[in-house]
């Protein structure tokens, strides 16, 4: 497929270079700024862009892969002259029908994972989640995503929302979760690396039971001793002693509720 | 070298195979109950007991591995004879002068990791943190961890609290990120395991980066547009919408003071 890329960031970088690994044709790719249009367009192929006039009419797929909040500005421009194309953005959290009345062909593609530019991902395994105006765009979307991954699924935008949220927790909050470790650590002159082995277990472990039974620690069984004391050791860090304690409470109440107690 | 167990629990198993893989002579196992006594003892070795006076006073090493609330209550009676013996308990959460008074030497091997009775580990990659009482004691735990692990570090039980809570940051806080992920993805119809490949690469990507830089998302950006239906999302829930916007908080005052702002 001739594609377009609009937006040259962490996410447009790893699909576009899977899209050329599996043989399509990336013909363009517009970004704000000059350097990221020509960043992205050595790596996947295209002619780089900063106007937006001057994106080509001819693709087969417009992939809109920008910030959240450009992307209803930026929609209108991108339809405009290319009604009967197809066209998709890649954002989790919005909905399909920002493309309404844009364009008679369009729908989301949202590949669930954290992309960083300097490293490479396998897009095989990577669930893409799908979504489509009509049966056509539907099915062109989904021929298109099993040319590059494995895992391809529809979801609605409604329920996309949810999975959004799914992955704000499994991702960025346990990012944050060894962020707040690393600083405890730091504090006390111990390297974070040491952390590491602990943190690849309990990753895998999800692979294999569910998170209620891989659960473990002073707040699973609720040693008030380690809590109460775990606590204070905190006292200096009120944001942070206030997660510590709330995630305390809710991993024991989820406890109690999976006892039915 | 001669061990004796008193504790059969998940660290213990795994401590035990180890040492058996390593040549070492597991002469006893004690725990409260002769079913999880018996267990251990089939796995690694020794004779099972459940009479804590009938505890053989031959081994070279003493290895308590039991309930933080019972170490101090079972400490007096393991050392009671036996005091020129060495003794070590395995709990990151407890002081070494749990045994001041009661042994000659004594100490702390903590082998931090979140163990598992059905799945076995690779012990020769645990970070084991000891302390000893004296150098003879120091010294004997460093040449015995390392006949089992590659990461041996001193540490004080000062510094091992700190490194303690850091571990349950680490481990405990993310597998409950994991488990509310699960929550809110169940709600919907969406299976967990598409979240595996985002969690897996959020766990690979602090191996090269560190949780600062690696960080992602609408709270990094403080994108309140996101923030908000997100949080709304959660409003029947109120213990998980307060989490979700704490963390939220929490990220971006973190990435506010990383930029120095």
């Amino acid at each position: 497929m001739k594609v377009i890329f609009i937006g040259a960031g962490n996410l447009a970088t790893n699909l576009a270079k899977a899209l050329l690994q599996s043989g399509h044709d990336i013909i363009q790719v517009y970004s704000r700024t000059m350097e990221s249009a020509q960043a992205l367009a050595t790596l996947a192929g295209g002619a780089p862009t900063t106007d937006i006039t001057s994106v080509r009419a001819d693709a087969d797929l417009y992939i809109l892969s920008v910030k959240d909040s450009v992307l209803a500005e930026l929609i209108p421009k991108v339809c405009a002259g290319r009604e009967n194309k197809v066209f998709v953005h890649t954002a989790g959290s919005m909905p399909m029908n920002l493309f309404q009345g844009m364009a008679l062909h369009y729908g989301v593609l949202y590949p669930m994972q954290s992309f960083s530019k300097q490293k490479e991902v396998d897009f095989s395994v990577i669930p893409c989640f799908i979504e489509g105006n009509d049966d056509y765009t539907l099915q062109l979307l989904e021929e298109f995503v099993h040319t590059f991954s494995d895992r391809c699924y529809q979801l609605s935008s409604e329920d996309r929302k949810y999975l959004h949220l799914g992955a704000v927790f499994a991702c960025n909050f346990v990012n944050h979760c060894y962020e707040l470790s690393s600083e405890v650590l730091q504090a006390h002159g111990i390297p974070f690396d040491v952390m590491l082995p602990l943190i690849d277990e309990t990753a895998q472990k999800v692979h294999h039971l569910s998170p209620a039974d891989a659960q473990t620690g002073p707040a699973l069984r609720y040693d008030e001793n380690v809590i109460r004391s775990q606590s204070l050791l905190l006292k200096d860090n009120p944001l942070m002693k206030d997660l510590y304690d709330r995630m305390s409470v809710s991993i024991h109440r989820t406890e109690l509720r999976r006892k039915g107690e």
